[in-house]
C-alpha cells in the first residue's frame, strides 16, 4: 500500500475545499509534502464526489475547528459516500489582514472573508470600528477578490499561504481572538483505494445508531470502558426520517487490529445499529 | 410565577430571529397564542441580547430540526448569557413556494430563501432546472423582500405564516424532500424572569465538562443509567482555549425535585466541572 502520510507521496491527487492558498490546502501541504497535486474545489460536496467518483485519489475534509466545534457537513458527507480515513493531520490557524501592496490600515475600509473566520477576529473588528466587515465565499478567495477587483480600500483576512499565493501583502499578523484556534483534517479515499491500515495507526473513528430505549448509549460507551479503551470524541448526528433519533461517531485510541479493539467492535455489533468502521489511522500531534 | 406555556400570556415580549412570518414566530404562536407580543430581530446575537439585557421577558431560540442537526451556535450564547429553558415546543416544517399574486410557475426563474431551507427542497430543484436557488438572509424575509423589489420571475421558499403576513401567493404546498422535518425551539428567559418548574415539567437540561481522563464520559452516562433516567439527547460543544476537550450539553427525562434525579445530580457533581442546570420544564410533544 502507497502510504498517504509519508510526505513522498508523488502521485497522489487531492481535492480540498477553497481557493489555492485556503487553510485546506496548507493542511494537504503539511500532510503530504510538495509532491502531491492539490486540486481546488468549490464546496465540500464537489470535493467529496471527486474523491468517490476516481477522480482524485483522496480529499482533505476539516472536521473539527478547537473554537467553532465539529464540520457537521463532512460529518454527513463521509458517511454519505462512503470513504474512509486514512490520515489525519491538525492545522494552527492564524488570521491575517492582508492588502493589496503599498495599502496603509489607515486606508483600509472594509474587508472580507469567511464568516467563520470574521467571527474569529471580534477583538480585532472592535479595536478598529471605522472597518466594516463583508462575509465572503472562503479566506484564500477573499484575498485573490481584493488582488483582482483593486476595490479601494478593501482588505482580506486569510493565511501566510494566501497572501503569498497572489503576491498581497501582510498588513497585520495574528489578528485571532483566540491563539489556540486549530482544525483538524481527515484524508479520505475510497475503501479500495484506502489499503489496511498500517502499524502505526493509533486511532480508529466508528459510526452507529442505537435504538431508541433506556440505556443503550451508556451500554454503548460501556462497551469500550470496560475494556480500558479510551474514548477521545463523541458526535451526534440526525438520522434521516427518524425525527429524535442519531448517529453517533465515536473517535478511539486502538488499532482495529488490537484483541481488545476487536472485542469491542465485535460487542457493539450485538446490539448497535448499521456500525460500520470509518477508519483506523495515526493520530495526528496533540497541538500545532 | 406566570406560566410560560399557558397560552394566556397576555403581557410577555418575546425575541425571535427573522423577520414577522417567520418558522420562529410561528413556534411563537402556537407556543404562547396570539397575545404574545412578537419581537423579531436580525441575529441569534441580537435576541440573546435582547433577553439578556430584560429589553424583552424571553427569547425563542430553535436549538434542533430533524434533518439538519442542532443549531450549535444556540447552545454556545445559551451557556455565554446563563439564560434558562422555561418551555418546549416543536413545530413541523413545511416548505413553500410562494410569489407576489397573479405569477404562474412558468413565469419563475429565481427562488430565493434562507441556504438551509434551500437545501431541503433539492428534489424540487432538480425536477426544475429552469430555476435558480439565490441564498438569501432569512425564508419570511425573502417573501418580504420579493413583495417588495416586484423582480420579475422571483419567488421565495418560506411558511404560509410568511405568504400571508405579506399578502402573497402560495404556489406550491409542501415542496420539502423529507416530510420528517421537525424544529424544537427553546423559550429561554433570564433565571429571575424564569421562576421554578412547574409541576408539569418532566424533562430536564444540563451542560458540564469532564476533566480529560480515560473513562470520564462513561461514568457521566452511569450516573443516569444506574438509577434508570433516560437520556434523551447528548452533544457535545469545544470548550475554548482547551483544544479538544468539550462541554457536553445532555437532556434526560425527569424533573429536578425527583429524589432519583436530585442524586443523580449531586453524584455528577462529584467529578463534573461547572455543572448547570439549564432548566426544567414540559417536553414538547414527540411529532408535530
Amino acid at each position: 500500500m502507497e502510504s498517504a502520510n509519508s510526505g513522498e507521496d508523488t502521485e497522489s491527487r487531492v481535492a480540498f475545499q477553497g481557493e489555492p492558498g485556503a487553510f485546506s490546502s496548507e493542511a494537504g501541504r503539511k500532510l503530504l509534502g510538495e509532491r502531491a497535486v492539490l486540486v481546488p474545489c468549490r464546496s465540500f460536496d464537489e470535493m467529496f464526489e471527486a474523491a468517490a467518483g476516481g477522480d482524485v485519489d483522496y480529499c482533505l475534509a476539516p472536521i473539527e475547528n478547537s473554537l467553532f466545534g465539529s464540520v457537521y457537513q463532512n460529518y454527513d458527507l463521509l458517511l454519505h459516500h462512503g470513504l474512509r480515513i486514512t490520515a489525519e493531520v491538525q492545522l494552527r490557524i492564524v488570521h491575517n489582514l492582508i492588502t493589496p501592496p503599498g495599502v496603509a490600515l489607515e486606508e483600509v475600509r472594509r474587508v472580507y472573508s469567511h464568516p467563520v473566520a470574521l467571527g474569529q477576529c471580534r477583538k480585532f473588528f472592535a479595536a478598529h470600528p471605522e472597518l466594516e466587515s463583508a462575509p465572503a465565499y472562503d479566506t484564500a478567495g477573499s484575498v485573490k477578490q481584493v488582488m483582482e477587483s483593486r476595490e479601494r480600500g478593501a482588505a482580506a483576512i486569510a493565511s501566510l499561504g494566501a497572501a503569498a499565493e497572489y503576491g498581497a501583502q501582510l498588513l497585520l499578523e495574528g489578528i485571532e481572538d483566540d491563539p489556540q484556534n486549530y482544525t483538524r483534517f481527515w484524508l479520505l479515499a475510497k475503501p479500495e483505494r484506502a489499503g489496511e491500515p498500517d502499524g502505526q495507526a493509533d486511532k480508529t473513528s466508528v459510526v452507529f445508531a442505537l435504538e431508541n430505549r433506556a440505556g443503550s448509549l451508556f451500554r454503548a460507551m460501556a462497551v469500550f470502558a470496560l475494556r480500558d479503551i479510551d474514548l477521545l470524541k463523541i458526535e451526534s448526528r440526525p438520522l434521516v426520517g427518524r425525527p429524535w433519533e442519531y448517529s453517533f461517531y465515536l473517535d478511539f485510541l486502538g488499532h482495529t487490529a488490537e484483541p481488545r479493539v476487536r472485542a469491542a467492535l465485535g460487542h457493539l455489533e450485538e446490539f448497535a445499529v448499521d456500525l460500520r468502521v470509518l477508519g483506523c489511522y495515526r493520530r495526528a500531534a496533540e497541538k500545532g
